[in-house]
């Protein structure tokens, strides 16, 4: 390591050199590990990898935020059984399942009808008004610094970040670009059909509930291949629905690769947990699978000297 | 324009001149007609628009020798009335119908199962093998030169190039980064679902037939929504099929656009077409509106003084 570090916001443990290490052994010309720059594609999760995801996914939040906004004026839309889970807070109920059915419904209930600008425009209006129940900040504001040094450093390195999450597309591409520097086309997450027509003359794009492709567990690795079609040499995430995408990275793969788990140890400064059975960020399979794969284990209390800006 | 023109093969008419004038004026800084970089997208239809779609589309042609290939050892395969269809070259009945129902069927049939590698494999030795019956090339060989030319042109002025066709994505990203410099994730086609499995501890991803997305007409605008989330600012077609994103790219576009339609006029040297009801490639209703949305019509016989590589 040179005299300047590069991730100044990480400890110098082991997990900080296990990343250097590899991305200094791809970078360097005329050697069998070398990685041509279009084939560093590196893939992250979002909720709970670059962003907290507790007490709620944030855009869990952005949801129940918008049916208290919009119910009172909408009564058919409270009369659905998850809506009013939703709006009584019953977040286990809305995320059971592997799929999430309840709080797809929830999403689409709330999303179709509504034109990509529409839909815009709601999330940039939540995002200048909510504030996180903890930290007193916008949401946009709470990315994990350390990690934003990851991207830049990544990017400094010719690599291509994708982001590939099981959260909305739609929604991350309103405020990814400004805060981690990821255009939209490199943001791979879960969609809903849209159909398209002139209205008035000028084209729109109308969110449906035809279809909706969820891009978590075993749809990560499908969905990279559909959107990236090649083999990413990074995965970073902090969950057991991103072990498909980890495996498939790392397993296998003909160029060296490196598989990353973070790992939620910090009560202090975030929040410490593994095992969540009934909500996102349940840790355990994964976590299990990262000896015997080889995947760095960053402990967050331990490996990271700052979480959020100041 | 300067000394060298960088679109040699682009004879020096009003359909030249308009593409170099627009991306001039996109690219000059401190204008209001100046386009940042991330927002210089490009959208190119394929078959027909950056190499031909006669006397078939070539993965139609693809498709028929496949089946030639595995029919006679999987006589199920046979069975079927479109895969009879396609054997015996009654190609209408293949691209019958908006969505080409019959072809997507074959393509199903004939996909469904192979892992993602093994279909790779059998794209590579179809393109070693097979020639074109009119032009004797390998099919990869008969992409357009002043196209590769524009595709070169673009790049060089910040322009991000991406593929939106009705054609397979997986198909097109054998050789598509090879031919035209486009990798794969700018490439967005019509995908079917694959399956995420651990095989003999292996990662793999299987070709299923559950839920294909036809990435044509109105599916365009959706596609480019889906994929690269922002309005392109050029796009080039050249056929019906391309008309809803040329208006997603030209119409109330807040930033400056450009519409360009390749018309089919070359009998001598490619083909000449425009009102082929039955196939792909009719060009009607998008040309009528070429006048009043301003769009570039390029007349292959006239605007280009090649077609394809010596």
């Amino acid at each position: 390591m040179g005299a300047v570090s590069p991730l100044s916001f990480w400890n110098d443990t082991a997990a900080k050199q296990s990343i250097i290490e590899f991305v200094e052994r791809v970078t360097r010309p005329d050697t069998p590990d070398f990685v041509a720059e279009p084939d560093r594609i590196a893939v992250f999760d979002n909720d709970g990898t670059l962003w907290p995801e507790a007490p709620l996914p944030f855009q869990v939040a952005y949801v129940i935020d918008e049916l208290k906004r919009r119910a009172p004026a909408e009564p058919q839309l409270s009369a659905d059984p998850m809506v009013q889970a939703a709006l009584g807070g019953d977040v286990a109920t809305l995320m059971a399942g592997a799929r999430h059915d309840g709080l797809m419904r929830v999403l689409a209930l709330t999303h179709a009808g509504m034109t990509t600008g529409e839909f815009n425009s709601a999330v940039q209006m939540w995002l200048a008004s909510a504030r996180h129940p903890r930290f007193g900040r916008g949401y946009d504001q709470l990315t994990y610094e350390p990690q934003r040094q990851l991207l830049a450093y990544l990017r400094a390195n010719g690599f291509k970040n994708f982001i590939v999450s099981g959260g909305g597309a739609d929604f991350m591409r309103v405020w990814a670009e400004r805060v981690y520097r990821i255009p939209p086309e490199q943001i791979i997450g879960s969609t809903g059909t849209v159909k398209y027509e002139l209205r008035d003359g000028m084209p729109e794009l109308t969110k449906t509930v035809d279809y909706v492709f969820v891009n978590d567990g075993d749809g990560k690795p499908a969905g990279i291949h559909q959107y990236i079609g090649r083999r990413p040499v990074m995965c970073v995430g902090n969950s057991d629905g991103d072990q498909a995408m980890l495996e498939y990275s790392t397993i296998g793969n003909p160029r060296p690769s490196l598989g990353v788990l973070i790992h939620h140890t910090d009560d202090q400064r975030e929040y410490r947990y593994d095992a969540k059975p009934t909500s996102s960020g349940k840790l355990v399979s994964a976590l299990q699978a990262a000896g015997e794969r080889g995947w760095t284990v960053v402990d967050m209390k331990v490996d990271w000297n700052r979480i959020f800006a100041d």
